[in-house]
């Protein structure tokens, strides 16, 4: 197809598309004239993946980048690629070293051994945690920890029992990885917009008015 | 205190606290001279609610202008008052109306009414969560909604009850209320960050690296 479809078919514009191939991560189309490029459904896949690390994910062009390298570059196991992906996608909290930062790294450490996971201290997910439970620290939340964590945590035990389940049907290499990278993105925002909605199930109940209806 | 010793306890910078004042999220301190104002404890905790919402938010000043301007109005049930933050919490998705969207909005519908949730249709969290549906469905994920979407709705579940619970600890409305907005948003990241743990652990598990360790 020429590129005026792949942008009709993605909702992608054209000089959009350009910048996306002079930036590197997508690739060209086969030239059919010194003027006229084409493109096929690899390029639809690729647009509509980028569109959804971008938006959805929140990623900059560069870290889009490294994550589409890692997906192509067999060398590098589906652990370690799904590790660079996450580097990207882990939530940025600003990161200050004070008492209460010491505390919650001590909850974290605690919470890994606990449940028996199977991760790095320095994981950059368990630093975002620690960050986290101490931003909750400062609040006057300090019994967020006590009280709430370990429910937090049994509920992400049961997504990443059900991720990987989702993922583990594919058995290509690189259809796995975009799979993991996928469901990380957008399984975010489907957990966060659902955890809303039990929430205002919950309040409602609970605060006596019934939303909408 | 004065306006350094405020800077010091909170981390916020002394142009950056008078910007607060400014823009009317933070009150003024009480003048003790002309050019002189004085902080108390309840300084120290709204800068904290404000770098909280603006820092792991992600809100606008504008935003956390409107969610504490709801928490201090009395005449706002506390219903209500959540319900604004939601709407600047919401996670923001392109609305793109296309088929995967009508299929993605009629799933949301289906899965509030098997689940009895008392949400309307139109709640912000029910619109971000059709519009991740529909990504995923435009990348070639229309299988998550049917395999995935069970298990991340009990996963929501579970954490909806101990945010209620933890939230139904405070009876002073302004105390409930700040700590329903902080648990959301704080929450979030909290939340975030667990999935990726458990996930790092199933992935290792499975795909046979030992992170770390």
């Amino acid at each position: 197809m020429r590129v005026g479809e792949l942008s009709r078919r993605t909702g992608v514009s054209v000089p959009t598309i350009k910048y996306y191939v002079r930036e590197g991560i997508l690739p060209a189309g086969q030239l059919t004239s010194p003027n006229q490029a084409s493109y096929d459904e690899t390029h639809v896949r690729r647009l509509r993946l980028i569109r959804a690390l971008l938006d959805v994910g929140g990623l900059s062009v560069a870290a889009v980048r490294e994550v589409l390298d890692a997906i192509g570059d067999p060398s590098r196991s589906v652990h370690k690629v799904l590790g660079a992906a996450h580097d990207h996608i882990a939530p940025g909290l600003g990161d200050v070293a004070d008492a209460a930062r010491d505390v919650a790294e001590r909850q974290v450490a605690e919470l890994i051994a606990a449940r028996g996971w199977h991760v790095d201290a320095g994981n950059p997910a368990a630093r975002s945690l620690a960050a986290a439970l101490a931003a909750l620290r400062r609040v006057g939340h300090e019994e967020f920890a006590e009280l709430s964590l370990g429910a937090y945590a049994d509920a992400a035990e049961t997504i990443a029992a059900a991720d990987l389940a989702y993922v583990a049907r594919h058995t290509a290499r690189e259809e796995l990885v975009e799979s993991a990278v996928i469901g990380t993105v957008l399984g975010d925002a489907v957990l966060t917009s659902l955890r809303r909605l039990a929430q205002v199930d919950a309040s409602s109940r609970t605060y006596g008015e019934r939303a909408g209806s």
